[in-house]
Parts: structure tokens; C-alpha cells; sequence
């Protein structure tokens, strides 16, 4: 149950978690990727509640990482589609999966895998700029353009360099 | 309010998501590695009530994510700090805050910078193979080691290559 919004937090990373940021909507989001497109194969699949579905498909198309799209001959069938933004949520997520392998592996090993231009995709994160991996601890954390001293940020700005 | 675990899904999201798939944890998370280290200063920070906040920082310590370090002199007054693991975690993090600030920019611009080694840290998800900036339209899935057909994974396995 969602108890509080993010939508006014001045951070990048609440305002995502104000679009997937409950238990179901990455896994929806990864269904979607995985081609489980439609309602009732989603309800299949991750064995949701279809009210608890309908509602998080209509939050995810409303922040704009899903779209519809008509299929068969019934113009109000519709299925999911990820969008330009979608999509690159989906690889954050992938990243976060890779997270997932190496410290919560599930008995067995690795429930899926990726691959890309003919080889394995081992997702990591790097740095655009320098190419390098990132490791938290050479990061600093500054105060950008955005930052306020306001909920969710109340005491932070204070600690940054 | 957590309905459902994801504990024994076989997929490394869902399980990443069970350590920090709540709204909280990961702005706890983004507390910790900016400096905010402290119960009360967590509570000031986020607005979170004390319970749910130590109901979360429970789960985070339990999970591996962070851990309790003793500070001044009463050796019963903690401090957290993060783990390897959560190390790992949040430049994860870090990633899908570059998504916020790209799709969800909050007025003003980004809250928060990071930079390394001397410039601004640009977080990108790219291949560890490769190097290449992973694109989701060039990612097939596959089926890992450890995929079954299990709650939570009911129907993925057959969509997968």
C-alpha cells in the first residue's frame, strides 16, 4: 500500500521509485520485456491479484514506462509495451538482476541470463565519462540545481560536498 | 505493506526486490552512503515514521545491505553503514537515479551529482564483455541454470530463447 508520495521529493531517485517503486512493477516491467505482454499472462505468470495488476499497469503507462497496444481483432484488446523510457528503465534493471546473482543467488544459480551481440551481456555499471566501472567508494556526492531542503531531502543537502 | 514475498521466486530481481523493493529502503540506502548515518537523522531526512524506519533498517541489516557500527561512548548507540553487498547496491542505485534525472526531472534540474577520480560520474549500464552501453531492443533472455517454473516465474520460462 502506498502510505506516502514521492512526487514532491527533490531526488531523482525518489521520483523513479514514485513510478516502479512498489514490490510488483519491476517484475511487471521484466515480464514486459520478456514478451509476457498481456494482462491475463501476466496474472498467470507472477500470480498477482488482477486488481493489484490493473492498478499498476495503469501507474506504469501514467508515468510513461508502459504503453498499450491493440492486438487481434478486438480494437479494445490491448497489450503492454515498453516505452523509449521503458526501455531504458529495463536495462537499470538488469543491472539490479546482476546485483541479484551475485549476492541473493537463487539455489541453482542464475534464473536468466542475457546475451546481446552473439555473447553473454554482463551488465555492470560504469561511468560514462571515464568508461570505468563505479565503486561507491570513490564517489562523491554534490548538491545539483535541483536539490532543496525539503521533504525527503531535509538534512541531506547538509552532508554533501 | 508487504502482501506477498518474493522470497522463493526464482528470478534475481524479485529477490533483489526483497531486500530493498519497498518505497523506503532505497532512499534509506541513498541516506547512508551521502552521510546520514544515524536513527534520528534518517527521521529528520525522509519524514518516515520510527517504526517503519526500524522495521526497514532491520531488513537492510538482516538482508546483508547494511550493517551497525558502534559510535561514541555508549556502546549501545549504532551507526549504519554500508556492506560490500550494499556498496554494490547502490551504484545500481546510482543508475537508476541518472534514469530519474533523464525521465522524471524534478524543477530545477538533478538534486544531486555525483563525481570520481576528479569529474562528474556519469552512471551507464554497459557489458562487462564488451563495454558496449547495454541497449534492452539488442538483449535476448535466456533461461539460467537456476529458472524454473515456480511462483513468480509461472509462464516466463516459455517466452524466453
Amino acid at each position: 500500500m502506498r502510505q506516502t508520495s514521492f512526487e514532491g521529493f527533490h531526488c531523482s531517485l525518489a521520483r523513479t521509485l514514485e513510478a516502479v517503486g512498489d514490490w510488483w512493477s519491476p517484475l511487471i516491467l521484466r515480464d514486459v520485456f520478456a514478451g509476457v505482454n498481456r494482462f491475463d499472462d501476466l496474472v498467470e505468470d507472477l500470480g498477482i491479484s488482477r486488481n493489484l495488476l490493473t492498478s499498476r499497469l495503469r501507474g506504469l503507462v501514467e508515468h510513461g514506462v508502459l504503453q498499450t497496444r491493440p492486438y487481434g481483432p478486438h480494437p479494445n484488446r490491448v497489450e503492454y509495451v515498453l516505452t523509449a523510457a521503458g526501455s531504458e528503465l529495463v536495462v537499470v534493471l538488469m543491472a539490479m538482476t546482476a546485483w541479484g546473482d551475485r549476492w541473493r543467488t537463487p539455489p541453482g544459480g542464475p534464473p536468466m541470463t542475457f546475451e546481446h551481440h552473439g555473447h553473454r551481456c554482463r551488465p555492470e555499471v560504469t561511468c560514462a565519462g571515464c568508461g570505468q566501472p563505479v565503486e561507491a567508494g570513490q564517489v562523491q556526492l554534490r548538491a545539483g540545481p535541483g536539490g532543496r531542503t525539503a521533504p525527503g531531502t531535509r538534512l541531506i543537502g547538509t552532508r554533501l560536498g
